[in-house]
């Protein structure tokens, strides 16, 4: 039995891992749910009884096994070093630690190895990037890929709770017939019934923090740092669930039978793909489960070597809180904790 | 001045034609809004008057000089020729008559010497082509394309009217609380909060037919009949406005500056570029206008010949209606009617 303690804990991802721990009867002696200042004294449920949040501090951390950081990157910069110096082993979804070269940045069923470096922190990687690489990585094992060109079309609980309220907003004002642009605090435009080329921030060279966190993130889970990745990050009307448009390039042609084969026998991940019956993942499909689902798969009509296909994960689970959760059970697993 | 028919004078594309026809002062003598039998008797309105809709049959196109059909392939396969043999220009909407080499298929500012070959009809790209060639055409004058691929994000308008419809009654479900997938009749699944990673129908290799317009329509207007596209098409959540994800390659570096340089000059197309202080195109920028926006330019990351933009356009107005309008207003200009 191990004591829990989650940073962030009343938060779209926070939420998810009280869910998930008890879902999956993770042996929880204690849980102290922590968050910024201003959400203690709240509760949290967990296992049907009201907890108490208290303030995340560099000395809340006595006697904690396991941390789960579903915060902002801020807090967990600051806060996540007094968690491993307290003893406990973090457990980071924030993007703060993930290219630390002393932080293993971990999908389990792709890198569990990577756990045995761990330091006291270990990453868990951006929900675009899960879902990505769950899909590559058994591709990767039947041929090796050259390049990975990719449009993702995100959902807003990526953002955050604000980002979810904000589209609800829009809803709301667009049924009541508001006209013009409508009201925006989190994104920079209009989500609402809208496509916005964008996510988080934008660098110097014209990419997104986004779009280069799904570049780098790809190469280290894959352990391929040289992997030519590409990528255009988008944000749609959806409240969970992230789509992508994935296609890859290979040394040899792959048979689409051989990759469905491939991706349909790699755990969390499912085929689903009869076109011609208009059968194809959506968004609405993975929403609340833990599964991969990939369909669509077709050869590139202008390149025998390449394979579109097309990719949709939970972003909140599989692509943020199971996955945070599949990394405590493997470190038990290993016992590395 | 010219006597006109439309035919799906009542559809969405339809509506926009008759306001098109109007706002940009069309030598219009006569207007004759034709629909099939089920919408005979209603009215459509032109500048300011009710016009009462009759019926489309071989025998309604006497004394016209131009025929716009926005309305079924199947409609537009049977009366066509017949309004052709009548000697009136069809300038036609649907994907009928596209590829038939005895048919142009047009965007006026790309190659309207194409018009001078017309035999009787004249085809109008899909509306998901026409936004894609308006930035690729002054790309390939600058350096040769060599590539092509593109994911893109189509609104429901792009459907027609009932699609439209679909979405609002489905936000509407939604707001009253409404569990599981929503009511679909339109699309195969719920389009509203979610990601269709279809358009229209599936063929035989995987790909849906509006992909495979995508490649082939791109080739005739460009007159490149060998350059190589490659596609996924979607459906977003979006009333208006279909969002392209284009990644070029070239025979050559292409610096960002000289695509904004080059598309920018280009007629109908202006750049909305600055990512840093989160200036970007999106569909609600387009939507009612005839412009074709692009922005996001940057240069790919895994290949210095190949740079990214995003570009949007108004699927009603420049991928329909206005690019229709636009083909006569160069068919009077040329004396080609």
């Amino acid at each position: 039995m191990k004591n829990i303690a989650i940073v962030g804990a009343t938060g779209a991802v926070g939420q998810e891992l009280l869910s998930l721990l008890a879902a999956r009867n993770f042996p929880v002696a204690t849980l102290r749910p922590l968050a910024s200042a201003r959400s203690v004294g709240s509760f949290v449920t967990f296992r049907g009884e009201q907890v108490r949040v208290a303030e995340a501090t560099p000395d809340a951390f006595a006697g904690i096994d396991i941390v789960f950081f579903a915060a902002t990157g801020s807090l967990s910069k600051e806060l996540a070093p007094a968690a491993a110096r307290a003893g406990a082993v973090v457990i980071d979804k924030s993007s703060t630690w993930r290219m630390d070269p002393n932080v293993p940045l971990v999908v389990p069923e792709i890198n569990p190895e990577d756990l045995r470096k761990h330091k006291g922190i270990i990453a868990s990687p951006n929900c675009t990037t899960i879902g990505l690489v769950m899909a590559l990585k058994p591709l990767q094992e039947l041929t090796p890929l050259t390049r990975v060109i990719v449009t993702t079309m995100q959902a807003v609980s990526g953002t955050g709770k604000e980002a979810i309220e904000e589209l609800e907003h829009q809803v709301e004002s667009w049924k009541q017939g508001e006209k013009g642009e409508l009201r925006h605090d989190i994104y920079k435009r209009q989500i609402a019934f809208n496509v916005l080329p964008y996510a988080e921030t934008f660098t110097e060279n014209g990419y997104s923090t986004e779009e280069l966190k799904l570049s780098a993130e790809t190469r280290k889970i894959m352990g391929l740092q040289e992997l030519p990745v590409t990528m255009t990050c988008t944000r749609v009307p959806v409240f969970v669930g992230h789509s992508e448009s994935v296609l890859v390039e290979f040394e040899r042609p792959v048979s689409p039978d051989a990759a469905r084969e491939a991706i349909g026998a790699f755990p969390g991940v499912r085929i689903v793909d009869d076109p011609l019956n208009f059968v194809f993942p959506t968004a609405l499909d993975v929403a609340g489960t833990d599964e991969t689902l990939v369909g669509r798969i077709r050869v590139d009509v202008t390149n025998p070597n390449g394979l579109w296909f097309w990719v949709v994960s939970d972003n909140l689970r599989k692509g943020a809180a199971t996955n945070a959760v599949q990394i405590a059970e493997k470190l038990l697993e290993m016992e590395l904790v």
